[in-house]
């Protein structure tokens, strides 16, 4: 079938919207139309070309929210009309990830899903006679794609898919730091590096754990009113300390937090993140992406002294069998969405979700189809 | 009163055998005679002058095996003729710390045991009219010595103080961060990297909780012997892998061990035994000591996969309330101590303890008073 995309046609330029053609799915797939797409960092990140596994010309795109128009054979759980989320990480249910009650990460097709193709190594997506990448299993950027079945969550039809689209990754992978990867418990007192998408989901989680004090810290004091909004209680700015930020962070808290979260992607404010934890038992939560080939240092004495240091990939999130009931905390009001969706724009505008975000001026442009 | 001690008059010089005065016990404190005391790497890393807390004149010695002589005023829960065994991390039972179920670290005297004071910040040991400095509140190489009553765990005064010394700190530092600090569940594959007196104690404490498979790494293969006797199931020397040490632990261990250990206090091993750990679920636990400035790098990569670091001191143990038990396992054949003990001599001898253990000869010398 023919439809429109944004395509990537390569790094660092604007997505072109260009008529596409749309391959049938294949044993196990299903094809979906896109109601609704976020617009993430993740994606300007790839879109940037400093990600190393980035593959062009592809289709972006991996916060959406779908509707099931045709499965393939052999697809048992979905049929036309369903609503889904496409996921990122997908969960086969079979593989020793899957069977594991640690992680999410399942990587039964993470071989394909990393490098553009579906499972069988092809792709469904051409151009102007060109075969287009797949970009994070989803491509969402198009008015239909192809998902296997795996990677999908079916949620409740009564959700708006042009708001629990943000569950597909940035809201899910925040509130699943805090409730899956550092286990926050009531009363803790936790400190949030970045108030982006994610930053503002930590902040969600952290009250949903119901803990004590949420400390919010942002070089932009332009996001302090939606993060105290949604429930931070202290606000640092670290261009406004006078010396180091981790100690002013541990004089605000007689020793440091309990739990930290970097939502940048920042490798230094990693290590803050880490050292701003209380002795003996802070535990830090990497979610930021950092560039290619950057590392994180800092003392072993750090950790020694009983900080733990971890990371998370979709909050920890087992995404069919968990994400649905995220979607239905939003639909019961647990989960702040609506004010998430700063802007809402059609595909044609799509470039612009981009220069909200760089501007820092958008939380999440929705492109609704 | 006057005894005989080992005084460590200044850095990377021998010890002197010496005539000292002892002061009386003050308030909380209690006089010991050291019957035996357990001769550890880090009394070597701080007469070697790399300790930045290091103070010089001072008695060192940290693992001992005591019976009380005197208590001063105050001390309520020993009498003289008890058993006991020093802590360098005390336990009030009052601070923050000692009130959390997340840590050993007792910071109630925190500032003045690693100074080389008494909790007064006075010191209890002269010598030719010099007052020498007390050495992780412990000074074990000395005939008697002072310790605060918060530092002293009570023991069954069956076991023999020159085998139970070693709980004060290698072998309860190795089982401890098995048991507490990584928590390794039955049938976990366990990497071991270091096979002194922690790893080896790392070794037992992955068989106390019933590790599937333990590898034992080392550039020493004279340790495998000792190692396998204790129960490490597969033995590794990086000198003899073609290529990266992760990479061959990773292959011997379909894509990588659940736990690892560091018992060395090398920066750069430290990041191997991260990386050689499970993607989704490894856990990494330092246990050595670097030296002053040094650190640790990584990708955050390795943690956004799920591998989680972590460190550990005295194993997470509370020593007051967790230590008399493990003696007690030591007394139920639990706990292997004697096999450890490769070599025991006099005080005046203990210049030949550092001499064996720089020469890799040595599991633990013992000095019997």
């Amino acid at each position: 079938m023919k439809c429109r995309a944004a395509v990537a046609w390569e790094p660092n330029k604007p997505l072109e919207i260009e008529e596409i053609e749309v391959e049938k799915p294949r044993e196990g797939e299903v094809l979906l139309k896109v109601v609704a797409s976020g617009v993430c960092h993740t994606d300007a990140f790839t879109l940037s070309g400093d990600d190393p596994e980035g593959a062009f010309p592809c289709i972006l795109g991996h916060e959406g929210g779908c509707i099931v128009e045709e499965c393939g054979s052999g697809v048992k759980g979905l049929k036309p009309g369903d609503h889904v989320i496409p996921l990122y990480i997908p969960e086969c249910g079979e593989c020793e990830y899957c069977r594991s009650s640690k992680t999410n990460l399942c990587q039964s097709i993470a071989a394909t899903v990393w490098t553009g193709y579906m499972p069988d190594r092809t792709r469904r997506f051409t151009c102007k006679g060109q075969p287009i990448f797949h970009y994070m299993g989803c491509s969402t950027f198009s008015e239909y794609t192809v998902v296997p079945e795996i990677a999908l969550a079916k949620i409740n039809p009564a959700a708006p898919l042009d708001k629990v689209c943000l569950l597909g990754c940035g809201v899910t992978t925040g509130i699943g730091a805090v409730l899956n990867t550092a286990d926050v418990e009531p009363g803790s007192t936790v400190a949030v590096f970045g108030l982006g998408g994610i930053g503002l989901s930590v902040i969600q989680g952290a009250v949903m754990a119901q803990a004590g004090r949420i400390i919010a810290v942002d070089i932009n004091p332009g996001k302090w009113e939606m993060a105290k909004a949604l429930g931070a209680t202290d606000f640092v700015s670290p261009k406004d300390v006078d010396g180091s930020v981790v100690e002013y962070i541990k004089d605000l808290t007689n020793g440091g937090v309990d739990y930290s979260f970097e939502c940048i992607g920042n490798v230094h404010v990693m290590r803050d993140a880490l050292e701003c934890t209380h002795m003996g038992w802070g535990v830090s939560t990497i979610i930021g992406v950092a560039g290619a080939g950057q590392e994180i240092s800092t003392r072993p004495f750090q950790l020694v002294t009983g900080r733990t240091w971890k990371g998370t990939a979709f909050g920890g999130v087992k995404g069919r069998t968990e994400l649905p009931g995220y979607v239905e905390r939003y639909l019961h009001g647990q989960i702040e969405l609506d004010s998430m969706v700063t802007h809402t724009m059609p595909l044609e505008d799509i470039n612009r979700a981009f220069d909200l975000m760089h501007a820092g001026e958008s939380i999440r442009s929705v492109i609704i189809f």
